[in-house]
């Protein structure tokens, strides 16, 4: 699957190349991520650029942090920081202005001193914002400004914003390498084994579920909720889950599930209720969106939207429980941002060290419109077109999920 | 202050009494807490009992375990646990049945053995619930189990329920000591320096408040938001931004606040952004509550009532900078129930360990009717009638007030 | 490398059975674990016993937990667990007393009562202790009780262990499943790409380098000493170093170094302290373990052996910068046992309910002499004999060594 | 007692004064701290400078911004640090540069933006160290830098070094306020009733002591020996052993003891294997020092003095067990740079916020010679001389001691 042979001559749009023509992109489209014998860039000539986009996502700083390391060991000189996503290419006020303080208390130009320490807080450094795609504003400004190196770390979109300016780069003959690192906290980017923050998010969503654990079981007849990330994947509510050993019922957008009836999930809620007293539920943002559609359509007295199928839930079973007369405490806990804003835990200060590393030496290299990441076990250079046409899914039928069914006892809410 | 003469005989309602008439509580209605020389007990026959009532709160299970461990130094040997707060008195199902395990996974029959390690997780070992003060079915309840001691860790509505059940065990003529142990996370009972719970709520405060600030600054023009605990005072508001450093904005039930206007809240809001970029707001969940009945008042639209600033002010945050077209983006924080079910940390677990010793001896003097707890840094006896009278609040007035203001640089929002 | 195949009906003593003729160990030796469709055992009648040998290592109790879970998931009712290793098997006053509290606080008779929280604490639930392995003794115990499977937790030595018991079982003809676990916090076992313990130990010894790194920045010459565990392998001071990055110099078994002479670790030192002014070393206790030996040999005054590098390299900095004349501030941080104390973290839990789930679906099987790990990402079962022939090393040319070597910017000491 | 009139005219040498003469200093020697209508300086013109001295503690940060916070609020704009400690007064290479980075990568020169968040790290931003009290040397400093105000966080020492500061300065007629900030973890400053740093350390020693818990309970007769800090005062150990409710024997400097002998603590060792089969001990490391005298008198092999009574208490229990060949599995944990290096709690914070915006309100009222400390819960400056004649010590009557003797159950050791 990973051996496809691309031909960049004939082929220039179908994703990441190679700005040196030698190169061996040409022949496969996953190489081997790591430093090259020979590199395509003088480092004391080259500008760098790096821009976080998206949502905040712990190890943000750890990839700022390694990529400026990175640079600094090739021997470039000049690394700036491009404030609050793309937005910093083209807003007025934020524009990157090197070796001075802006009221925002960055010091957009970067060096081992300024990075030192910013892996021990969470967030970005740089500040994130979402959206501002202007492809041709920001090239116009990458060539302004003589950046060679552009190192975007961000999402889906922010991806396919990266690889729009690598493109329009390749159109101006510009010889800047665009290189990406994925972050999705979701954990859903395809080819990818993990992306950073993914197990830091894990991690720190135990305390959420401990905490429902407890508020539930201290109550009489508790139902403890916890709704987690994952908009259109259930990897973190799934692992999260199955490590807390504590939930009795998880709920993903790639299993669907009815909530009434004999065999919904209320159903089996009032079961644990009354046979053990209490119980505790994990949803994924994402899950049950058919539901939520069905129950808007069906709404007919103009209440709000519902955008949010964790608060959904929780009205959910208040009610139903009211309605059969049962008592039930319901706790609802949303720990997103608590989880978001995290700093990275050691397995992903890990990952996010490798991942930075690589993508300064994928740069170097010479390649353009690729991301770094884990695949398979083995670091790897994939092209960003690839990554991008669909996010990765929990499967059904994996051993994983199974595990999880098994810890949590649950049914097939049919 | 302290020294104001109740004479027990001529004013046996006034709360708290001895049941050894000649005690010398008819002198002074607070007294010195710690073993004393006279027991009023034969510790081998005596059948203790122990309810935790109302919400969690860090350090429930270290005042049970405390109260265990006195108890059987003493030599008792019989100590029950009622579960899920009054309710276990009368509800069919909970009643306590010694030396057996309930479905719920209780063993209600407690010793050192099996409270030894309950301290180590939140929560309430017990089980806890609101309400259910049916003085005459609970005395009635006992009666019939011939329980001598009972001990109440609750708030406020427990407090008086506790009152309730000494002044009917007088009635009767019961010997029946009932000695509380105040439990309020929001620090808010007259007379007493702190309540169990305080400390470990504004340490654990931090990390959502830190959360916030991280989203705050890592956002363009952004804006975090937390809401702590505190009905009617701000005291861990307060405590938690001064503590912190990173709060802009702490707005407490105590202090009224405008929230439009040239001088209110949002106003200082907009100024922050300008000259900062990013602000941090902490609000008690209680404050303004005079703005949100006006907004309900006005609202005719017939939407929900709001009751709960934190979701109010959000929405007015998100509307203001939509209506004055100003980027503001708002992340809103309610870690509550993650504040509620930590475990104690050292500070509080020393306090819940006096706390609870001394709950045993003044049960042992022979006292009734009182509740044990820490004033003017003395560990004292105190009349549960006097300390349920008013809530203790946060003095405007006072240096710890000025110096949150200090830290947080807030003008009067007036 | 994984698909030699073995004869089990010509080689009985090859390591790893099946205690079912039919089952299809014969051909090759590693299984992919998970649950088969027949079992070997009619549960209800099953004994099973648990038994945790050696040091403590985080996730000890998740194992036991999840293997209870997963026993009565099978139906099987009788579980008993040993105490404080094989040393429970045959120690008076230590031997299985089901359904009775041992003076130790230790209910033998396991369920999932018993067992449902042991998790959120570290240790082991069951006691563990070293060494003991009096094979014919624990066989006679096992035949006794009539224990039907016996997993064993535990060490190399402890698997070797349980090997003995496997083949003296299939001596005395005994029907008993030996399902062993690997528990080495070190990360060392051959063939598995991790064991359980290993990612929280990385996680926990970030807290001591860090300390390690403030105290070593906040003094004048500050060198900050971290030893971490790894005898014979430097898997968790590897992954430490990388993971913090905040080590300048990182000294594992598998790499050997010089400490004097221009090119030696000294030397290096004192570059650092003159160049940055402070540093942060971190050994694996087995490192260097021909400079100890040399030195014991040189040493002519009859002081105790050295029998910890970290003791030594502490003294050897304190002594070199004392001989130079040069002020260096030496803090010796040893975290061992609180990094082996902890609770697992998110991703250990994970691989301990894996780990717990497969050693019962193996038992079920008819497996004996097997272990229970993940193998080039799959889980699988492995035969007792081939794991433990040689501990797994760190690859001095591997990627990840490269990868530490980049981060902490150390030269080659020889 | 508070109350002992001064007389700053005719008793020069008495400690405290204030710099203006009609100061009301001279009739009371401990002052309500806090800012004072009048000031005796010009805000624009002040040149401050900051110095931390002696041992790590946790709050050193929290002190260092806010004292730069306030002196900002009362518009210093001149203000710089000292690097680690008196050292940076008078030391080559270490002086003061405004405006410049030091190859320490300290900025000297502070402001709100440089400080802003050093409180989330532990250690000492400006770096710390012991010794280097050469008064005239310093004095000599602080005249040719022409700094006005001298802000001194240190211990006992570091106290008696700023007072020499005070009175050398008053003797050459200069107009420099010299107002100290307590720094010791042991908590052992006379008057005081809370060192910032203690309420953390004691925080932190849980992690120790659970530690030391779990691996003495998960032994066969394991010994957990955990030392915390507290050279002549056990305030650490004693708030540590209670709140952790842990720990069996708790040894401190105030209490004497014997080791050996039928009431000695081995035997209660012994003892307590034998019932409870595990048992877990804390000691301060300045306990039985009289035990070590007498051990090195009688000492003839010519062994290394012992000076540390945690690592003596360790070679006893283990030589003790060794001799009565009862098997004891001793666990020695030492955590003190990990407890010292820890950044501040909540509580803490709090504390080192006041006490850093007292020290610039003292400094501001024209006080010089004074520290700002709690007193009997007030916020007050006191004279620097009153303070440092003898440390506080646990009285061993106290009913906190008879608290922590209860909750460990340990006998009179004589």
């Amino acid at each position: 699957m990973f051996l496809q042979v691309i031909n960049y001559a004939s082929n220039t749009s179908a994703g990441a190349e190679c700005i040196d023509p030698d190169c061996s992109w040409v022949e496969h489209w996953v190489h081997r991520a790591g430093p090259r014998k020979e590199i395509y860039y003088e480092p004391e000539e080259v500008k760098a650029a790096i821009v976080t986009c998206g949502g905040l996502c712990p190890g943000l700083n750890d990839v700022i942090r390694q990529i400026v390391f990175t640079l600094e060991i090739y021997g470039v000189k000049n690394i700036v920081g491009i404030q609050f996503g793309y937005r910093g290419f083209f807003e007025k006020g934020l524009k990157e202005m090197p070796a001075m303080e802006l009221h925002f208390g960055f010091n957009l130009q970067l060096s081992r001193d300024v990075v030192e320490n910013i892996n021990l807080a969470g967030g970005s450094f740089l500040g994130v914002s979402r959206g501002g795609a202007k492809t041709s504003e920001i090239v116009d400004s990458i060539q302004a400004r003589r950046i060679d190196m552009l190192f975007v770390i961000g999402g889906n979109g922010s991806h396919a914003g990266a690889n729009a300016i690598h493109e329009e780069c390749r159109k101006r003959k510009l010889k800047v390498s665009v290189v990406a690192v994925p972050k999705t906290i979701d954990n859903d980017i395809l080819f990818m084994d993990k992306t950073f923050g993914f197990d830091t998010a894990v991690e720190e969503a135990q305390r959420a579920i401990n905490s429902a654990y407890i508020e539930a079981r201290s109550a009489y007849h508790g139902v403890g909720l916890v709704k987690l990330m994952g908009r259109s994947t259930g990897f973190i509510a799934m692992h999260a889950s199955l490590s807390s050993g504590q939930i009795d019922v998880c709920l993903i957008p790639e299993v669907s599930f009815t909530l009434d009836g004999e065999h919904g999930v209320l159903s089996h809620l009032e079961h644990l209720l009354e046979t053990k007293g209490f119980c505790v539920v994990c949803v994924a943002e994402g899950a049950g969106q058919d539901l939520l559609q069905k129950s808007n359509a069906t709404d007919a007295s103009g209440n709000v939207i519902l955008s949010d199928f964790g608060v959904h839930m929780q009205q959910k079973i208040k009610k139903h429980f009211k309605d059969i007369g049962v008592l039930a405490d319901v706790k609802y806990i949303d720990p997103t941002y608590m989880v978001r804003a995290c700093r990275a835990n050691a397995s992903d200060a890990i990952l996010c060290t490798v991942l930075g590393q690589n993508a300064v030496h994928g740069a170097f290299a010479g390649f353009s419109g690729i991301t770094s990441g884990i695949c398979n076990t083995h670091y790897a250079f994939l092209p960003i077109t690839e990554v991008i046409t669909t996010p990765k899914h929990v499967n059904p039928n994996s051993r994983m999920w199974h595990r999880c069914l098994t810890s949590t006892g649950q049914p097939d809410f049919h």
